[in-house]
């Protein structure tokens, strides 16, 4: 079901929601819908309910609550973890504990400070079983959305594919260690419930300052994740967390 | 520049260092320096200062203090996990990964859904090996303090030490469901720089109902840690995550 997030002074207190803005648009033209159907509307408080069609005016689409969700348990805002292959089984730490703080989807890619070389033969088996951990997260966290796992990109596929996101960030050690490096609340502050993000992670020695320069031509930002130098498996991990409390908890 | 944290009586009043026991071996013969590289020695105060080498013997590295450093990377909270005693070598992931993101203490209990017991015989060694754990990843995370390690305590021992702390949570899966739940910020917001916070996460079963009660009853407050149900060595994690995102991060 079609899922819109409506800003609080647009709920009632009498079960009903109006819609107004873009939303409107695409409830009318583009998902071509009408009086009757159901979509789902998102408070800003994260909690979601299942609403019907009542009117459809000019500008304006009037929805009834039907009944809450019973949760609201996925991040409001849809994150990738590209994560340069780090060593041994810290990618499988990456992918259990990412899937619990609420990843949407992973990329590991191969950066060239990445020790590990991915054998062709051995990935799709990688990614079954990757895809069996990312499951079993889900369902031991109680989501309602499974994480996609990639499999292994080249720095260039990912530089291609990270147009299609929103916000495009990468933890750089340097700005950890920079006192004017802008602090990561006022990165968060400037994303809206819905967009994508993506999060990229370099291996264990670090982005090489090549691919620091090409981040930065396509667009990503640098960003530190607290002021001590995280390893590389730990950094999604604070990123997630620190996202999840600015969305899920700091209201 | 490598990182090493030096005993205060090694430290003498002219601007000199001693150096002994492993970091010798470590700076000698896994570095490879030599005289006139410089290297970080961290007080127990918790200052750092960079040092260079100006000889070194069979068993010694002597060093010259070149300048302090002037750092804040440790956590303004002084945050101690008390964790349920887990499974396996999860303790060993919670001491790690909690020492990069800037525990101040770490206190294991035997909690009643423990499926763990400790050997007696067996404890000194572990707490050996765990002290070990937290010093390499406070060197790694560029700390200035290492965080204590504690054998494990009874829950009644953890209830009567409690007694000495400003604020006490405890991770509450319970709290993870209802809606009426109070926001993590809201309980952070309450909390002052420089007060001393416990933690307290429960093993893989969670607390028992008996525990719950005497938690409560010695003051500690119930908290849910985003909407998602994490397992126990992420929710310690996640709690350090968000702290240093609301102290270090948020302003």
């Amino acid at each position: 079901m079609q899922r819109y997030f409506i800003s609080s002074s647009n709920w009632s207190e009498d079960g009903k929601v109006v819609i107004t803005g873009d939303d409107v648009h695409h409830i009318v033209r583009v998902m071509r819908m009408d009086v009757d159907d159901e979509i789902i509307c998102t408070h800003p408080n994260g909690e979601a309910a299942i609403c019907k069609i009542i009117e459809i005016s000019s500008d304006k689409v009037f929805v009834n609550i039907v009944n809450w969700k019973e949760e609201q348990v996925e991040l409001p805002i849809h994150v990738t973890i590209a994560q340069g292959l780090p060593k041994a089984d810290k990618l499988e730490l990456i992918l259990q504990k990412g899937t619990e703080l609420g990843a949407n989807k992973f990329i590991p890619f191969q950066a060239s400070r990445s020790i590990v070389k991915w054998d062709q033969k051995k990935a799709d088996k990688k990614i079954e079983r990757f895809n069996k951990i990312v499951k079993e997260a889900s369902e031991q966290s109680h989501r309602t959305r499974i994480p996609h796992v990639k499999s292994v990109y080249s720095f260039q596929k990912l530089l291609e594919e990270s147009k299609d996101y929103d916000v495009k960030l990468f933890a750089f050690e340097e700005e950890t260690r920079s006192k004017q490096s802008e602090k990561l609340s006022h990165i968060f502050d400037e994303i809206k419930l819905g967009q994508s993000v993506i999060a990229c992670i370099g291996p264990e020695g670090g982005f090489a300052l090549d691919e620091v320069t090409l981040l930065k031509e396509y667009g990503f930002s640098p960003v530190r994740l607290g002021p001590r130098i995280l390893r590389t498996e730990t950094a999604p991990l604070y990123f997630l967390s620190s996202i999840s409390y600015h969305f899920e908890e700091l209201r």
